[in-house]
């Protein structure tokens, strides 16, 4: 089966064949965060409300189970890369002074900003706790990379608010270190005692995923409205944050759009109208579509790199993922 | 020799024996922290700057040598411990809002809340790469405990605003793990390769210590002005905070003192003349002399746990830390 014969791709499918494995690795994310502090528990209560599909803990385990493994250690790291995504989120809604997650308050908007700081930091120190008990230096070597990867990626970002400077390359490295590096990261520890190819093609096939999957994510800040994504539809222009749609649209405007381009730029609270005018005007040169064939690449050179794998029911479920990370731009 | 004999101590002093090696751990803490990002090394030179006076990494030396270690692992670990010690005031500054540190403004203050927040978290996992690199899983164990301590000494920290509800025993476990954790942690990994009654003997001394050096921070914060701590005088109280000379004070004051004190916790913005009334009455019902007191009996308690060692010069150094820990209120 190849990719382009996967039709559209709900997130439960991909998780069926590991359903049992993934309530184990809930009860694992729940016993790592426990705290004797009640207002740790507090937070802990709202992050397992507001915690996502458990999309990498999925990866870990497919990658695990498309390697052929065994333990029930790969539960134990699935939990901590779902620990290490919550972290990074609490952080960078704290960073961004972001109010809403998903439809619901963050940490940081229903606690304080004292309180996100923090919690980010137990959350990650939980998971490093966690790895040293399962004794796994070589993941430990993973995650070290990956959430130091992570903080230059958000560094990065701090950056990009000059679409003049801000050219594609860059772009690129900045999606690498600050979403695909968790995500190759998901499926090289899921792989850690498979042949050094099979585990290398996983970690590949996980950076190429990830890119694709930030872009698809910068293309819905452009495309969808609230009700799709939990926020509002433009806010990365806002925020003037630079994205490949209009990295590639900004030389093939016309004077005056790029004009329009620098005044939301340079303006402290733009208008929804500001913002209107610059998404038709980064659509109608194509930044869209551009984005749109660009994550369709990364994710056929991901494709490529299950080749090495032997032909198992999770190796198509990996494949079923690349669908999953494309379709979520509907 | 013992504690009462030792005369007023200088850091320079504790660090003699040891000042080669803390040439060669400032060498590998720049190379740890080096980043490819120009905004990360514009940071890392502030930091680098700011940076105290290698306290941990003179801890982890001392004891390394105190129990007979020869490899240069251990000035791997002392730089780590400086790093871990730097992400943790690069963080608590932002959760602080702090402006000042040592006379010098803060990374929030220079850079953004945003920088601060980012850097702590690439200090951090800086910390953990290299901790991977040595292969060293005993010193991630402590270093993973003891910074996971730490965020839930912070969270202690956001609830210590009510000197009515925090007692002493919360107070002690309060800075055991803000403050005693990584100092004790600082101890204990200098020591991994010694008998466990050794190691565990520096553990406890740390811990010790480390709670007399909070102890002595904080009535520094009653007694000092800003010329001697870099901050003004009064500072914890204008916060908000209660500390060890309140908490003992607070149940001997008159009715009239204790509702300034209410007041003054109540005040968003405190006046120099209130919390000039509020050290007042606390210094009158003792709750400075009480500080000292209990101060005086940690390092004593502190003191008996280097009876383990074996008789060194590195020992006498470590007795020496007391005297300058507890020095630090001249």
């Amino acid at each position: 089966m190849t990719l382009s014969e996967v039709g559209p791709v709900l997130l439960a499918d991909l998780q069926a064949p590991v359903r049992d494995r993934l309530l184990h690795v809930e009860d694992e994310l729940r016993r790592m965060i426990e705290a004797d502090l009640p207002l740790i528990n507090d937070v802990n209560q709202h992050l397992l409300r507001m915690r996502g599909k458990m999309f990498r803990p999925t990866l870990v385990l497919l990658a695990d189970e498309a390697t052929g493994s065994v333990g029930e250690s790969a539960d134990t790291l699935a939990a901590v890369l779902e620990l290490i995504h919550l972290a990074t989120l609490v952080h960078d809604d704290s960073v961004d002074h972001s109010v809403l997650r998903r439809g619901m308050p963050t940490i940081n908007a229903m606690f304080s900003h004292q309180v996100s700081v923090i919690m980010g930091d137990f959350l990650y120190s939980r998971a490093v706790v966690e790895l040293v008990r399962i004794g796994d230096l070589d993941a430990l070597r993973v995650i070290g990379r990956v959430t130091n990867d992570m903080t230059v990626g958000e560094m990065r970002q701090l950056l990009a608010h000059d679409p003049l400077a801000f050219s594609e390359a860059q772009y690129d490295l900045l999606i690498r270190a600050k979403t695909a590096s968790l995500i190759s990261g998901a499926c090289e520890v899921g792989a850690l005692s498979a042949p050094p190819a099979e585990r290398q093609a996983l970690a590949r096939f996980g950076d190429l995923m990830g890119r694709a999957f930030q872009i698809t994510d910068d293309l819905l800040d452009y495309t969808a409205d609230e009700s799709t994504t939990g926020k509002p539809s433009g806010l990365d222009l806002r925020e003037h944050k630079v994205t490949l749609p209009l990295i590639h649209a900004l030389p093939l405007l016309h004077p005056a759009e790029r004009q329009q381009v620098e005044r939301l730029m340079a303006d402290e609270a733009p208008q929804e109208g500001e913002i209107g005018a610059v998404i038709a005007a980064v659509t109608a040169a194509g930044g869209l579509d551009y984005a749109r064939e660009r994550a369709q690449q990364l994710v056929l050179e991901a494709e490529a790199e299950l080749d090495v794998l032997p032909a198992t029911p999770a190796r198509e479920m990996l494949r079923a993922c690349l669908a999953y990370v494309l379709d979520r731009r509907r």
